[in-house]
């Protein structure tokens, strides 16, 4: 049988009262990502992009924020699948903004319809529940499942084990409060059931609203099939509408990255204490230390270790990389067998080549290393170019900015050559360069480009030492 | 009908065996308070100040340092009712203890008694146990709650749903030992029936101690109300007798915070690990990440952002101000819309204006830092006053100390007024003022004010480059 | 009754396929220690050196590792029983290991056979195992344990009370499969029935290999005493088979170790996440704060207080002594009433006399500091001996390399007398020594020694300032 084309509308107008914020509830982040993202980059995945299907965004409160982020979603290659959206002014349910959305035009034979506050529904679900759908030959569907405490969910009735409907917990009996099996907000339905029950619904009910799950009730009463397909691990359909269950949703989604690098073999020190984000990558023999926080698209190679308390962000580390306590770095490759921290902090644009030493309090941003070169203590390295087999003494910089903007530029870069030995407490003023196997000493400033390889500069005062004067000096 | 008078006994004379600790049980802190001045401020603020009632603490081991505590809290105003203290020297019991308080003069019909080591029992509990009493005209009245397994607390016995008594664990038969409703040490006393039951209270029991729990089988004979006052939270009677209690109560009251302020729409990354004092406040869309502990009169502005790993006390933050990681700050003050960190330390009296940023490895004590003001890398701050419009370089020192005491001082003031650019490696040495305007070379120390505006000052040496010396020097 | 001689053959040849790793399975690490590290030197305290008893250690995957390891236990005195090794190259099953280790010459009369993956498998269950088997008078006994969901482990079967025997979970039927005591692959056999048994085994069985368990049913049929011992807490018998466990393992050791330390009377602010090795020892009135790692030998004195996020291996600590946030330190000695931290970095070889104070960004390494010295800001210290009372200003470095090799040494030592002041932004380039009461002016680069005391020493320039310039430089 041919797939179907299954067009998605993803409710995402609501204001999400409860979240006390000024975001429009779609649009807070889960793992760095906004829930909505999330959501329709996992939907995406489970859409054939040639299809004809698309995306059906109904947007409300905050609407150009929402579609501003969607359509970099789209820029971005994120998501494949085409986008329209459908501006829902007022609130008047979820039926309202269904037919509303329906308005468009679609290739489409069926409708799947999506809560936006769901970052923890994946591609697998969404698979499994159009073919559960197909399977029952079903013209409505819904995701339901089942946990102690339903709350405010709408309630899936059921006579034996047939699904029989949806009650709204507003207008449900106290008898059915208690039924712990909850629509998750999640549909599948037959685009001409949903439009003919769509045309007819009422909004007689104790909200005054629309209610989609009444095209359950409808398609029953014309004998159409309909389904409740009960996914068993209710983290799937955990809504998000306070900033508990924010935070639930987020410590969900860690942990199933983490529950997946350890599958592969990596050791987490404490796997509920690491935040690993879900485009992590991890070669062999990896260790991440608790309290450290990885995300965006960092990839570990093998046997890479990462220490306690670190934060790193889009960065690609080689093999047999140590990574020590407390670092920090955004945006950064590190060579193989390099040693980097603790308390290090690597800003954007940082490269190390292989078998680099990064010591304690230093500081990189725009600056490539080369191979087999240390900066070991207490530096600030900002628009430089460092060749291999340099050794950096402690307490360096590059004066990358003189408060004066030159050839359009404020910040000014600093090239040193390879083998170059610079003493303790030096600074380059750029723009410089220091050829190759140049001996800078201690306490130098050095201001002028040193041309020929092998120099040796000096830029400090003799010492001079006076006998007793220090006695003298503290009276 | 006017609410009576209830005089306040706390039992804090206990030494507390099982802490294994030489600081008096009561003394121990948790949230950074000692317990016993976590429950004085809630039953305080439960108190009418202009009722006549007191505090009446009755004090043991570590008798001056539990007394001076209190006082302290009386002296900054945390509590407002007045405060007498009982010595009790022998431990005899908690009815001997009740009983040496009464002796002080007193306005109240009614007393209060309080274990001290209850940092969960809240203001809304007391009130609720008060309101509680007085409807059921008791006589004497305590607060009980259940647990799987109550220890060695004394037991609460009923016949059907009537309260009939307590027994203490050594006294209790098999049988009630597996009772799991357990008297948690909070009672209400009319003081005529404490009086009279106190009067004639015997120590015929396993530890030969007199106990206060007796009154209610002496009210019983006497055809008074009694009352145990069921908490269905056993949260807030949770008492601290070992380390392992101390770590849990302090967890409950984090979480307390915790728990608050996502109600008020905060967003903490990981709220079960993540330490927010009770006194902890924060506007709209504020965000707090993982392991961060924010102690004291903390005050967040709307949009403030705190990053993981970060430790701040007394610190008041502007509006749209961000954190990064592994930031240490207290008795600080920053502005609006200012970045600071990653592991930046903001030492008592430092204040930011708006917009300043301070990065990594930047120390600061005792300064004032004007708006627009950027001190980015690796320089230590103390003592300082800076301007707007001022770019600090990498590297920068107040040198503030000179080993010599100078009108008084060991530490002298810097002054460096708006505009000023310091290049990096500087250092001013105080006391000193550097003009509006002025330019400070890198590398430079600088020992004279400079008082004209727009001044470029140099302190460094020309540097020599030797062609092919460096070869030499190798050699 | 004499104890009987025992000897210890521990089944370490595995792959451990589900770790996915190259390592060894029982080189895995929990607390920093392999595995099989931790189970022997556990063992190795219930086993009496005098008796003739030893290990036998039976490898195969990785085997030249696993054996380097355990020599490397006994030569540093960890395992003082003798130990032998078998090299098990086809794994054919635990029968076939056991029959090829009991090939090796020996005293015993009874043998324990232990899978080497039990890190929580401690002297004193080995001990209360002995006994049992003894007092059973038993000729084949194992350790068996309760959970919920046993897994892919062997069945504990019984008639009532009464052992039966054991059923590998591939030869289970599902009723067997249900049952949830387990088989925790540990065994104490009495010689003469082991080699009976084994002589006898034949490995038709699902998985065609040789189990040793048969031995209880070979037993059973010649009428011998079996014994299941039944070990109440699970922890003990968790084995690791892949990374979750792993981290499983670990985080149930660092527990046992906060809770004996809380016992102790030791405030840890968050016992299940902080990391305390297990042989970290803290004395009266220490407090922990949370997300901190200590490791090693660890020993804190009394009333010490380490903050939030540090990281400790093979530290002492006087009494009194604070470590503040974030710190790192590695094979360090610390005095009394020291104040290091926030954000400090102490290497192998630091040694702080009583009373000093290192501030935040400060690296020491192989550097001994006297008592009433300060190094409070962004400074870094190889190589050297400072004395007492001596002030070391802001952005301090000893220039311990030049990049050349002298006298053999690559790195060069400085000697810093007592209650010599260093001002900021200074540096002595080692060799060198400044001899007592010195005074170093802020900005000087030290080059040569200073041998009278009291010297006053300024290697800087005098400063220029002039007016006006700085507005011509910026055009």
């Amino acid at each position: 049988m041919k797939n179907p084309i299954t067009d998605v509308v993803i409710l995402a107008a609501g204001l999400g009262t409860r979240m006390k914020s000024d975001t429009p509830k779609v649009l807070h982040r889960v793992c760095g990502q906004p829930m909505l993202a999330i959501l329709m980059e996992e939907l995406d995945r489970a859409i054939d992009p040639r299809s004809g299907a698309h995306f059906n965004v109904v947007i409300g409160h905050g609407r150009d924020e929402v579609s501003e982020m969607v359509r970099g979603l789209q820029k971005s290659g994120r998501i494949k699948a085409p986008v329209v959206f459908t501006v829902q002014a007022e609130q008047l349910g979820t039926g309202h903004a269904v037919k509303l959305a329906l308005e468009h035009p679609s290739k489409a034979s069926q409708v799947a319809v999506f809560n936006g506050d769901l970052p923890l529904f994946g591609a697998d679900c969404f698979s499994k529940f159009l073919e559960a759908h197909a399977a029952a030959r079903s013209s409505a569907s819904l995701a339901s499942t089942t946990i102690a405490d339903a709350g405010q969910y709408g309630r899936v009735l059921r006579k034996g084990m047939t699904f029989t409907g949806v009650v709204e917990f507003k207008d449900a009996s106290a008898a059915q409060r208690r039924i712990r099996e909850y629509n998750g907000g999640v549909y599948i339905f037959d685009l001409k059931t949903l439009v003919n029950a769509l045309g007819k619904m009422k909004n007689k009910n104790a909200a005054r609203e629309f209610y989609l799950p009444d095209v359950f009730e409808m398609a029953r009463k014309l004998k159409k099939n309909i389904l409740a397909y009960h996914f068993d691990n209710p983290t799937v359909l955990g809504g998000v509408n306070n900033m508990r269950e924010l935070a639930q949703a987020q410590s969900a989604l860690y942990r199933r990255s983490a529950e997946q690098l350890m599958e592969d073999g990596v050791f987490i020190h404490d796997p509920q204490h690491t935040y690993l984000g879900p485009k992590v990558r991890a070669g062999r023999g990896c260790v991440i230390g608790p309290f450290t926080s990885i995300h965006g698209e960092t990839v570990l190679g093998d046997r890479v270790r990462i220490g306690a308390h670190c934060e790193l962000s889009d960065v690609q580390i080689g093999n047999g990389t140590v990574v020590r306590n407390s670092t920090v770095a955004e945006k950064s490759v590190f060579g193989k067998d390099c040693s980097v921290g603790p308390m290090a902090h690597f800003r954007p644009g940082t490269r190390l080549a292989d078998n680099v030493k990064i010591g304690n309090f230093v500081e990189l941003k725009e600056t490539s290393i080369g191979s087999n070169t240390a900066v070991s203590h207490l530096s600030y390295l900002g628009d430089a170019e460092v060749g291999s087999g340099v050794n950096v003494g402690c307490g360096f910089v590059t004066c990358n900015y003189d408060g004066v903007v030159r050839d359009g530029r404020r910040k000014h870069r600093s090239v040193i050559r390879d083998n170059v030995f610079i003493g303790s407490d030096c600074q380059v003023v750029a723009p410089i360069e220091i050829a190759s196997g140049s001996f800078i000493a201690s306490g130098s400033t050095v201001t002028d480009t040193v041309k020929e390889e092998d120099s040796l500069v000096v830029a400090r005062t003799r010492q001079v030492t006076k006998s007793g004067y220090a006695k003298k000096y503290r009276k």
